[in-house]
């Protein structure tokens, strides 16, 4: 399914430079592309590539289709499509050209499912092999669930949605549209809530850690996509809330009563602590850790590995990671860090000795 | 199914203050509460709350009533259920509403389990849709394991436990009473063990790492609890021991050979090393990781975040981690760090330079 | 299945020292071992165990063993394979004990499995309950599929690989021979991948993450072994590479467009980000984290808990990671590297009013 980029450019915006009537019909990096190709520049960096590159069209942004004829450079031969973001045209186009060589998979419940009778499956939805669905759950239209996926009671996965093989979603949770769900992901997990109850000091301490039952739920806003093996725990009492358009990457721990903002993403192996409020367009770091409780406003930054023990209020990129260095290295200044008292001392111990001596004359 | 404050203290303790014939129908925190409500105060700062609750009756302690009482407050239209500890004390009871209102499950199995002839299922276990239990496993009373869960041949699952949706026990496990483990969590996967064999330096190195064969299993106690995805790898000739009403949240790796001592909590993301012990009713944070061969001691706290390379046989509170601050400032510091050996040996020149000019006149 | 010690070095090579016919049905630990058992000795550590052990047979290098005799101890008594790496010589010997325990899994596809009528199965393969093998995808010679598992279409899986229950391994990806998947891991899901599309600032900021098509498969080499609920995604454009004798422990993230070299091993809960690649014959601790589009070489060790975010193209040992101490003492350390700024101040303030001193008379 080749397009024009006339047929392009009605579909997907953008202003054509060179033949509308040429055809692409697949997508690939300025280097490797061939003669069919569409590709694109993102990175100014890349612009020598344009001038080589065997592409068929180019997705370009106005500045730099400017810095290559300023050249001089002779693009007789090129075609582009001019728009502001290559990167996220060339990403729209892509998605249709994937879904169009995707093998068609036709809707209806595969025989080998297990379907509560009071579930209600939309009659485009495409149920796979081994899934459970759970009484009064409710499954929209056009929603994919792949293999071995559970859906608990009264769950609702909204039109559109993809829940990829092995994932598990507990009872009394609500995806919203267009959510994709990658495999291993586990939500509405329990809560880790235990109420100490001991008596008693060492040896002799008796008790028992006693289970809070979570009772909220999860609720998923639309466009949110989650990571494999990501586990998102149900709330305590109120729900644990990830809002529209968030996305987060694989083995990603967010624990119950948080609630992640809108266009918010987080990166692999992060940890969210519980009752942890993260604003609208965060950018979390992979292997952040966030303790419970905390409230992270609207456009921070952590970067990877750092640990956040209090609130940040404000926008802003924050960090508590060290880069590796040469072992050897590392230990002296750690062995110095770690007696950095004593360092000071001996500066406490210069200043007073210079003091007593007076100014210099 | 209500309960008045006199059937309430006769089933779980505690003293009545107000009106015994009170009823209380379920569970609400104390600004959220209707008339119906049962509230608790566990936090001496939400004291306020009490006062203007709308709950039916609050759980207290002596302490805060004799608080409340000595403001003077009108507490005549208030019922109270007066415990040591209303956190837990209202745990307990939510367990039993939260029971109460979930659907009954009959016992039996389904018909699409998949249950070999020389597995021993009790009559009271529920065994769930497209399960799959092998020769010689033993489900003991009220066991319910959910959906698309894998019980190894031989391994045993003690009376009351409760396996949700998608998780693995490999063969030649053994937990006992009333084992909760959420979805997606491995117990019984080989533990990580290679013997190295090789020859030659840089490129002319040639050999194989040889898989030491993992034939120890898990041992699991009674009212242990594992989150979400998380895995407990088998010993590699010795059991990997979990002991009894330890707690395990999401996403956390203990390695083979590993014993964890009762009633120890682990927050999510920690991952603890092969062959480690850890004491009894310690608390390991969120994110923590522990090297292998270490024996921390009973009641050790490890702070979230922070690594542990040497045995911490002394209760205590132990850390490494630093909070995440501004970037730009973090990295000045982090520069200095790394050059503190400079810092320390431009201490030594004035200390040398000081030195030589005598003692202070 | 009992080999005498003649049998096993035909089989497994070395040098018998003692009775050739002496038999042994089993292995232990020298401390452990009863008259039937081959122990051995890895470590010098232990050659006092060596003189006081009922193993039949002990392994050892030939350096030890002359030590042994050195000592003038009386081994009349006792039995030994000499071979240079006994505790490999061990895990060989091991791997067939337990493999003859094991009990017979006859080949065949189990009849609740989904297998597509265009999916290739060999002869000699073993499907589990409830196994999905989509279209086109080629099981090798002695596979053996656990339940649950799911093959996505056109995958392919190499001989005599062993795959666990509830492994999920997604479209258009290819192990080769002797990969071993332990349960819960997910193979192919797709990249973190999005472009972003946003204009205007603060709350005016609006737009969306537009996802980026994953089309790339993975590609993981014979003798690979993957750990519980590690994830390893598909690349975006070109393959996700593990290349040939790897080893990956639990809950490991590998994202997108990695290359792992060969003989590496990836202890648990690390994290490797997009695009990075790693040389052959590295060690990457437990719980390090990798940032992306670096260039690790071969033979690098990075200590557990690390961060690494600049490329280590040189063979070497790299660390970031403190150990935790007590957590008071950290705190004033930590407080001083946060102002480890004002202590170069002060440094800089000695200096001058040292230089303004003149030289030491």
């Amino acid at each position: 399914m080749p397009f024009t980029l006339e047929q392009l450019t009605a579909r997907f915006g953008g202003r054509i430079e060179g033949d509308p009537a040429r055809e692409v019909g697949g997508l690939a990096p300025l280097d490797q592309a061939g003669p069919g190709h569409l590709a694109f520049l993102a990175n100014p960096k890349y612009l020598p590539q344009v001038e080589t590159t065997r592409a068929a069209a180019v997705l370009i942004t106005e500045e730099a289709l400017a810095e290559l004829k300023g050249r001089g450079d002779a693009l007789a031969e090129r075609a582009f499509v001019v728009t502001p973001n290559p990167y996220a045209y060339f990403a729209r186009v892509a998605q249709v050209f994937v879904a169009a060589a995707a093998p068609r998979v036709s809707a209806g419940i595969h025989p080998s499912a297990s379907v509560d009778p009071s579930a209600r499956v939309a009659e485009t939805a495409t149920i796979g092999p081994f899934v459970v669905v759970e009484a009064g759950a409710v499954i929209g239209e056009h929603v994919r669930i792949d293999a071995h996926v559970f859906i608990g009671r009264g769950t609702a996965i909204g039109e559109g949605s993809r829940i990829y093989p092995n994932v598990t979603i507990y009872h009394g949770c609500a995806l919203e549209a267009r959510v994709i769900v990658q495999s291993g992901a586990v939500i509405g997990s329990d809560g880790f809530g235990f109420a100490p109850d001991f008596t008693g000091e060492g040896d002799a301490r008796t008790g028992e850690w006693v289970k809070i039952p979570q009772v909220g739920g999860v609720k998923i806003g639309a466009d949110v996509e989650i990571g494999a093996n990501t586990t998102i725990d149900r709330g305590a009492m109120a729900d644990t809330v990830i809002e529209h358009d968030v996305k987060i990457d694989n083995l990603v721990q967010i624990a119950h009563n948080c609630r992640i903002g809108a266009y918010t993403v987080i990166a692999g192996c992060a940890g969210i602590a519980g009752s942890t409020t993260i604003g609208r367009h965060c950018m979390i770091g992979g292997a952040v850790g966030i303790a419970g409780h905390l409230k992270i406003g609207d456009f921070v930054i952590v970067t990877a590995k750092s640990g956040v023990s209090k609130s940040l209020p404000k926008a802003g990129m924050y960090t508590s990671a060290f880069p590796a260095v040469d072992h050897a290295e590392w230990n002296r200044s750690a062995a110095l860090l770690r007696n950095i008292d004593k360092l000071r001392d001996r500066i406490k111990a210069l200043e007073a000795n210079i003091q007593s001596k007076g100014a210099p004359e």
